[in-house]
């Protein structure tokens, strides 16, 4: 009677033992899984400037296919590879939902023509830029405003310098490129690709700001002399 | 003595069992210890600019105590609080090894004298920049150089339009600012301060690059003229 009750201890000691021991893994294996779950590496991209010259027509010929491989009948003689351009316009044109542009250059024709093809696609786009820059021969924003394309600008004096994007508010481009095809194809230019939620929020804030600033109800029309660059 | 046995068994079980239990936490106590300390989250902070104008004089008059509080009889009425340019100075002033700079545009007296404060307490400092912008009246290039600061410029036809810089071999400092006091005082600007491995071995890479390229061993002395920006 006695050895049966030792025995009885013995097992429900040993069975305790064996639940306690698996609980820490198996609470441990439920905490990392939700954390990696939560912490997906977020996209860290650089692209360095000058972009080899390549072709973007696969990019920006095919509503709808804009990010399949090159096109059947492209007769062009470029070469069709990735380039940093390319790069810059596949994250562009990943936007489903809205594209936020804050540039201070904007008259490359292929990247007009990416925003001219999301905004057919039926994402919300807003575009802020400088208003000396805007009114330049080569100037994309004329072409975009034609397009239906919200734009606003600066009447300060200072310059609105900015030169970066947000797609679908989580993904950042930002960095020295002014969005011109000099800048893309002659300058030691950078920008970063990112989906860190820290610099989006702070970005689309700084965005959000200066929309409500450049507000059109606010324009004068005999703004003051800009001082030089 | 069968009793006895039991007793001992049971003992055993539950010593091993308890010790068992203890190993996985004690192994993931261990492990995220040694986790978070090797990713302590890295430093990431955007400035925007136009900047307040504030007094800067705590930071760059004292050497050796460039980073302590407003120096105690600064007589100007400048407001002597934080803002994008003292923070902006801050960083640069925690170079304590190396700093690279590879600026478009570099003519801010105050970032200037920052430069030349580091050069002065041994950080080994290198300098590129674009040949077009550094001969403009106001450009700190010069003074670099009278100070002893090694600097190297392009001769392409485009222009060097990076504006980063690498304090200590783990931080960058990148964004649209040019080093200019309109550019800080006047434009909408952003700059990145990040720590992150990733992206401050990217751009170490293309400095290197570049510093490479333009060795004045490779200088012709009739260049082309550039195009237009």
């Amino acid at each position: 009677m006695r050895r049966i009750r030792w025995q009885v201890a013995a097992v429900a000691t040993l069975g305790l033992a064996l639940v306690l021991e698996a609980l820490p893994s198996v609470l441990h294996w439920l905490r990392v899984g939700r954390r990696q779950q939560r912490r997906r590496p977020p996209r860290r991209e650089v692209l360095f400037f000058p972009s080899q010259v390549t072709c973007t027509e696969a990019l920006l010929q095919a509503p709808g296919e804009g990010l399949s491989g090159p096109p059947a009948g492209c007769p062009c003689s470029l070469p069709h590879g990735e380039s940093s351009l390319s790069r810059l316009l596949s994250a562009l044109l990943a936007a489903r939902v809205s594209l936020e542009l804050c540039l201070f250059a904007f008259s490359s024709p292929q990247l007009g023509r990416a925003v001219q093809l999301l905004h057919k696609r039926g994402v919300r786009i807003r575009v802020i830029t400088d208003c000396d820059y805007m009114a330049l021969n080569g100037s994309q924003i004329g072409l975009l405003r034609k397009a239906g394309i919200q734009v606003r600008h600066d009447q300060d004096l200072g310059y609105m310098h900015h030169k970066f994007a947000i797609v679908d508010k989580k993904v950042l481009i930002t960095g020295s490129l002014n969005w011109t095809t000099q800048a893309i194809q002659n300058n030691r230019e950078n920008v970063l690709i990112m989906e860190d939620e820290e610099y989006v929020r702070l970005f689309l804030e700084e965005f959000e700001r200066i929309w409500e600033e450049f507000n059109p109800t606010k324009y004068t029309f005999f703004p003051q002399k800009k001082q030089s660059h």
